[in-house]
C-alpha cells in the first residue's frame, strides 16, 4: 500500500508514479474525478462506440430493426432507509431512469445483492418489498438475480446492483452529442430534494416539514414528451453531481455552450435553507426523479406543456438555452443579474447518495 | 439488532420471530441456505415465469422471434488475485457462462464497480486489464458501466457486478425442469480447481505444483455441443456449492433421481490432496470453467465426442444417469462400491469464492 497523502476533498497530492495513486471518495461522486477515472481507467480498455457515447445507458443493435438499451447501477446509498424511499426504490428507479433518458421502454431488471453478514432478515425483507413495489409501479419485471454475503466489516449492510434492459423505438436517437446552439434546456422540477433528504437523515437534521427524496420512475414522463412531437436532442437525470454535471457533460460532448437562468430553477424552500446551512449548492446536489432535456427551439413550448400535464413534470420550466459561445462551458445568469460559470463538481460533495 | 445466537456453520438457532433472523455467511454459499433465502425472500416478491424457472439466466421474449437471455452476478471473491485469474476474469467468465448454460450467444456485458476508498489505482488497473482481456477472449463487449466508492472499512477493496445479454437461437429450450429418467449426465472436466486455488492463496498453502483456477468462458464448448445434434435437456456450471448443488437443483426441479459414479469424476491429484487435508469434499467445491449437461441417451456419445474435441472439454466423461427412483435425490456409487446420498451443501463451505 502506498504511503502517499490523500485528502478526502478528492485532491490527490501530486505523485511521481501514477500507480501510487489510490481511490478516494471523490472518484465516486459523479463529478470531474469520476469522469477522469472513467476516461483513464475504463474507456481505453473497453473501447466501443456504445460505451464511448457516454450516455447513461448503452443502445445496441444486435440485429437489424432491434434497438436494445442496457444500463447498470450499483447502489450503495447510506442510510438504507430515508424519507421518500430506500435503497430498494432507488435500485429500481435509478436504472429505469437511465433507460428512460435514452427513450427506451424499460422491460426487465436484474437485481444482485451484496449483503453484509449480520444484516437483520427484517431489513432485507423491507428492502425487497420496496424493490417489488417500485418495480410494479414502473411496470418492469425482475427476471434474474444473485445473492452474495461478505463477512461482518467487509461491506455496509446492503449494496444492490440493478441492470436494466429496454427497447428503443425504431428511429429514435437521443445522445449527449446532439445539442445545437439555440436549443432550449428544459428541467422537469425542483432540485436537490434527494440529496438533502439523505443528508438530513444521515446527520439527524430536522426541518419544519420533512424533506423527502424525489425518487420516481421517469419513463412515462419521457413517453409523454416523445409522443407530442418536437425534436428532443438528449435527456439526462441529474443524479450524482447534480444538474451541473449533467449539463457540463452535454456541453462538452456536443461542443456547445449553455446559459441558464437561476430564477427559472426551482428549489424547495426547506432544501434551499438546508443548502445554505450546510454550504451546498443545489446545482450540485443529487436528484432521483428529475430530468433535464435539450430540445430544438421549434417544439420546446409544446414539450413543456406535455411535461406540465404529467404529475412528475408539473413544475417543468425552460431554464435556459444552448449557445454557440463558450463551447464546453455552462454559465448561469444569477438572480442578482451577474453571470457565473457553473463548473462540473470537482471531487466529493455528498458521498453514497445513491 | 437482534441478540439471537447465530453460528458460522449456517445454522440459525430457532427463533420465535422470523424478523429476528440475521444474514449469515451460509446464505451466500450457494447451497441449501441460499436456496431457502431465494425462495423465502426473493421469489414471492418478484413472481414471474422467467425468474421462477430457477436457471442461471432468464430467457425472455420481448417480442415474437426474439429470445433474449439476461444474467447477473455480483463478484466478491477474496483475494482479488489468485493463480489462474482474478476478480476481473471471473466477472467476465462467470456471467458469460450463466448465459452459455441456457444456450445463449453472449453479446454484451455491463460492469459496475464498488470500490473501497484507498484501493491502489494500480490494483484497479490490473483488474480492468484482466476484465478487458477476458471480454476479448470471450468475444463480448462491455457496453455500459458504473463506479461507486465507499468509505474505508465499508467494503473490501473491490466488488464487481456484471450483467450479460445474449441471444438464444430460435426453438432452443434448455431448463432445469427437463431432465428425464434414462438421460445421461455429462461433466466437462475435473472438479474443485477454482475453489482450492482460492483457498490455497487465502491460507498461504503451498503444493508441489501450483493449483490454478479453471476460470474460462464456456460458450464455445456449448456451441460445439449444440451443433452436433442430440438432445440437451439442460446445462449448469457448477460454481458455488459445486457439482452437488448443480445436480440437486436439477433433480429437484425435474422431480427425478440421479445416480453418479465416483470413479468417473476427475479430480486433480493436488486438489484431492488439498481437499483431504482441509476436510473438503470436491463435489462441493466451486468450479469456474466446467459444465454439467443432462442429455437424452440417444445422442449422448456424440455429444461427449464433441466435448472431448474442444480444449475445455478434453476430459469430459459421462458420470451417471438420471433415474426414476428416489425423486429429488442425487446418489453416488463410490469407488468402494457403496452408495451414498450427495446432498445439497447446507450452509457455508468456502465463503467468497466468486
Amino acid at each position: 500500500m502506498s504511503e502517499e497523502t490523500v485528502n478526502m476533498e478528492g485532491a490527490v497530492c501530486a505523485a511521481p508514479l501514477p500507480h501510487n495513486e489510490q481511490i478516494v471518495m471523490g472518484h465516486g461522486a459523479g463529478g470531474r474525478m469520476t469522469h477522469q477515472l472513467i476516461r483513464k481507467a475504463f474507456l481505453p480498455a473497453f473501447d466501443n462506440s456504445a460505451l464511448n457515447a457516454g450516455d447513461d445507458a448503452a443502445v445496441l443493435q444486435p440485429r437489424p430493426g432491434l434497438q436494445l438499451s442496457i444500463s447498470t447501477d450499483a447502489h450503495v446509498v447510506w442510510p438504507l432507509f430515508f424519507p421518500g424511499g430506500d435503497i430498494g426504490t432507488l435500485a429500481v428507479n435509478g436504472t429505469v431512469n437511465d433507460l428512460a433518458m435514452g427513450g427506451a421502454q424499460p422491460l426487465f431488471l436484474s437485481a444482485a445483492f451484496i449483503i453484509e453478514e449480520g444484516l437483520p432478515m427484517e431489513t432485507l425483507r423491507r428492502v425487497v418489498e420496496s424493490l417489488r413495489a417500485a418495480a410494479e409501479e414502473a411496470g418492469v419485471a425482475v427476471v434474474t438475480g444473485d445473492t452474495k454475503v461478505v463477512e461482518r466489516g467487509k461491506g455496509d449492510g446492503l449494496f444492490i446492483n440493478t441492470s436494466g434492459i429496454g427497447l428503443v423505438p425504431a428511429g429514435l436517437e437521443l445522445s449527449a452529442d446532439r445539442a445545437r446552439p439555440g436549443d432550449r434546456i428544459l428541467l422537469s422540477g425542483s432540485l436537490g430534494d434527494h440529496g438533502i433528504a439523505i443528508l438530513a437523515q444521515r446527520e439527524g437534521l430536522e426541518f419544519e416539514s420533512e424533506i423527502e427524496s424525489d425518487s420516481a420512475p421517469l419513463h412515462t414522463l419521457v413517453q409523454a414528451m416523445l409522443a407530442i412531437g418536437g425534436t428532443i436532442r438528449c435527456m439526462r437525470d441529474p443524479t450524482r453531481g447534480g444538474l451541473s454535471s449533467a449539463l457540463n457533460e452535454i456541453a462538452a460532448q456536443s461542443r456547445v455552450g449553455m446559459m441558464i437562468e437561476e430564477e427559472k430553477i426551482r428549489v424547495h424552500e426547506e432544501v434551499r435553507g438546508a443548502c445554505e446551512l450546510l454550504g451546498l449548492d443545489p446545482l450540485y446536489v443529487a436528484n432521483e426523479g428529475k430530468l433535464v432535456a435539450i430540445v430544438a427551439p421549434e417544439g420546446a413550448e409544446k414539450i413543456l406543456d406535455a411535461m406540465r400535464k404529467h404529475p412528475l413534470g408539473r413544475d417543468a420550466q425552460i431554464i435556459g438555452e444552448v449557445t454557440e459561445l463558450n463551447s464546453g462551458l455552462v454559465a448561469m445568469r444569477t438572480a442578482l443579474g451577474t453571470t457565473r460559470i457553473v463548473d462540473m463538481l470537482a471531487g466529493d460533495q455528498l458521498p453514497r447518495i445513491c
